[in-house]
């Protein structure tokens, strides 16, 4: 069964006459089309009994026929309103439908309100943990994107630890692995890299900036790219010169939470029973009041799905579930350390997207 | 009165106990802070009698402060329900609060569920469009912020231009130009830089890709940066070897609709006008059905603002109103010629915030 039929099985069993789709990582994953409308609209809306159409601002119309959407496709020019178009196509479908499903994580208020205004339909139905489970087990298909974009992040690593070098911005450094994904043909960051050195990698939300890096300190490295719609999410913390007993403490402690958890990882153990793992460890180090964010989060398209890594979360694990492990030690003021992996679950373990050794690195 | 007053001000004359805030850039805006937070939670609530206080994941906290921002700041961990917490701080301020006002825009359905069952309030009140409103007239620090983002674009454009030679690939000069920003210090896009060559260029919601640069055809650019969280936008057209006569006359006629459009703008006449002023030129040359698009966007921290230079947009125009006007010619296996400068009306006219030359240069 296609992904797009299960969603339509899914709006039959709950009695809907249709689901409206609005979240566009939820269209990608079930077409292939990627594009971020912002204030535009784009839609795939699905039918329990008919084809399902999309619908999208006039200029994306050709790039969906493109990717191979074989059903109909609908375009509106900005003066239009998208909104009557939408209601138009579904009654040609359905001429009097009273229920529909919608993501309620996605679609805004006003929006709900718009299509209301042209729709007299109840839309009390969330497709949000359909969409999320049915995402939450990766396909083979997509974890060998997953990991293509893992060695891309390898590479990443590789050019950025070449460019690592005292007296240089950070800056610098993000400039220079970047400009060399580029000329390999990646042309896209999941998220904005962060190099980030000495004290300044104790803000774990911080951002690269023009600090020279300095001799005896530690440079933390974020980032990630995208393949085929696929991200990587990768950190290393390494060090230029020589570091103090502390540094290396902190380094040490963060690498032994990350690498227990990551053995500890297997079906059937829960989600934050690996946080535990890892945050025992740092706390009986006595830095637990510096780990400050959960374990890691659910990722494949994005780096924000499921499943959580993190106290509360008792969901368990199954063989497909990929996501990060990524404990930090941020003591302000003084150094930060970051290492982490994206792993997908196997049948007895897990196996990470990325590569890149982890024993401290000197530069 | 500061921006926050003037909301607080709003709040107070709508009858609200306090108005909650969810958009990041409406929350930068107001607050100087930046941050998108994804599926974390960032608010900023304010009361029409009491002090507003900011709500964010704690590791934002310290960042907020350091902004600046001299109210309340709560923060909380992954594992506590954002809401609750939220909530109590309400209710710390008003003890039974009745109605409140809420981005409509910006708020999923699923967030205004979480919120209503913490918090038996009325969320029927928008206040999108008094943002929207607050927004529309740029003040002097802003078009000052606008003005040294255009620069940097300024900037990108010459280093891309430079970058640009027969056989080389579309991505090898988006890295090259970008590699230089980031050198300069600029470290952040507004949007992902197009370069696109020959037909490519007819694809105006196409990616810079591999496709390498051929003699005799024209390279689009499209670029922007971040300066100040405050954006640029801009395109320009250029030729690499000799060009035909058709390809000439449409870049020809792209130039006078959007110098004619430039020219045209003034306190008191209507967006929409603008763009009819530019559409009527391409529409007489011929090439009207390969202008697709409106003729242009609002702009200031995003480039998603009002006012919309388009068909249906009966607003006059006003001094200090920021926009697009960027018409655009695609002619489908033939070549795309687009020409943008983003623009802040004056007391008689418009300045653009770019001054990369226009006419047609050979590279």
């Amino acid at each position: 069964m296609t992904k797009l039929e299960q969603v339509q099985n899914w709006t039959e069993k709950q009695g809907l006459d249709f689901t409206y789709l609005s979240d566009p990582k939820t269209i990608q994953y079930l077409t292939g089309f990627f594009s971020d409308p912002v204030e535009r609209v784009l839609a795939l809306v699905i039918f329990p009994d008919k084809e399902p159409f999309m619908f999208a601002p006039a200029l994306e119309v050709e790039a969906i026929k493109d990717t191979g959407f074989s059903y109909d496709v609908y375009g509106y020019l900005d003066h239009e309103n998208p909104w009557a178009i939408i209601a138009e196509h579904v009654k040609e479908r359905n001429a009097n439908p009273k229920n529909a499903g919608l993501e309620m994580n996605n679609l805004t208020i006003s929006r709900l309100n718009e299509l209301q205004a042209e729709l007299d339909v109840s839309f009390n139905t969330d497709v949000t943990d359909f969409m999320n489970s049915m995402r939450l087990i990766k396909t083979p298909d997509e974890i060998e994107k997953l990991d293509a974009a893992g060695r891309e992040a390898d590479y990443a690593f590789q050019k950025g630890f070449e460019a690592v070098k005292a007296g240089k911005p950070e800056s610098a450094v993000m400039a220079e692995l970047e400009y060399a994904l580029k000329l390999k043909g990646v042309m896209e960051m999941s998220f904005d890299t962060l190099v980030q050195a000495g004290a300044h990698a104790a803000e774990p939300h911080g951002a690269t900036c023009s600090n020279l890096i300095k001799n005896n300190e530690m440079v933390l490295f974020d980032l990630g790219t995208v393949h085929q719609g696929y991200i990587s999410d990768s950190s290393r913390t390494v060090a230029v010169g020589k570091l103090s007993d502390k540094q290396k403490d902190i380094y040490n402690v963060c690498l032994d939470a990350q690498l227990t958890a990551m053995n500890y990882v297997k079906p059937g153990v829960t989600a934050e029973s690996v946080d535990k793992v890892a945050r025992d460890i740092i706390d009986k180090a006595g830095y637990g009041k510096y780990f400050i964010h959960r374990l890691g989060h659910g990722m494949g398209m994005s780096e924000h799905e499921f499943p959580s890594i993190m106290e509360g979360n008792k969901m368990e694990l199954k063989p497909g579930m990929c996501f990060s492990i990524e404990p930090g030690i941020y003591v302000p003021g003084f150094a930060g350390v970051r290492i982490e992996d994206c792993v997908h679950v196997t049948e007895n373990g897990c196996e990470p997207f990325t590569h890149t050794p982890k024993e401290l690195k000197y530069l």
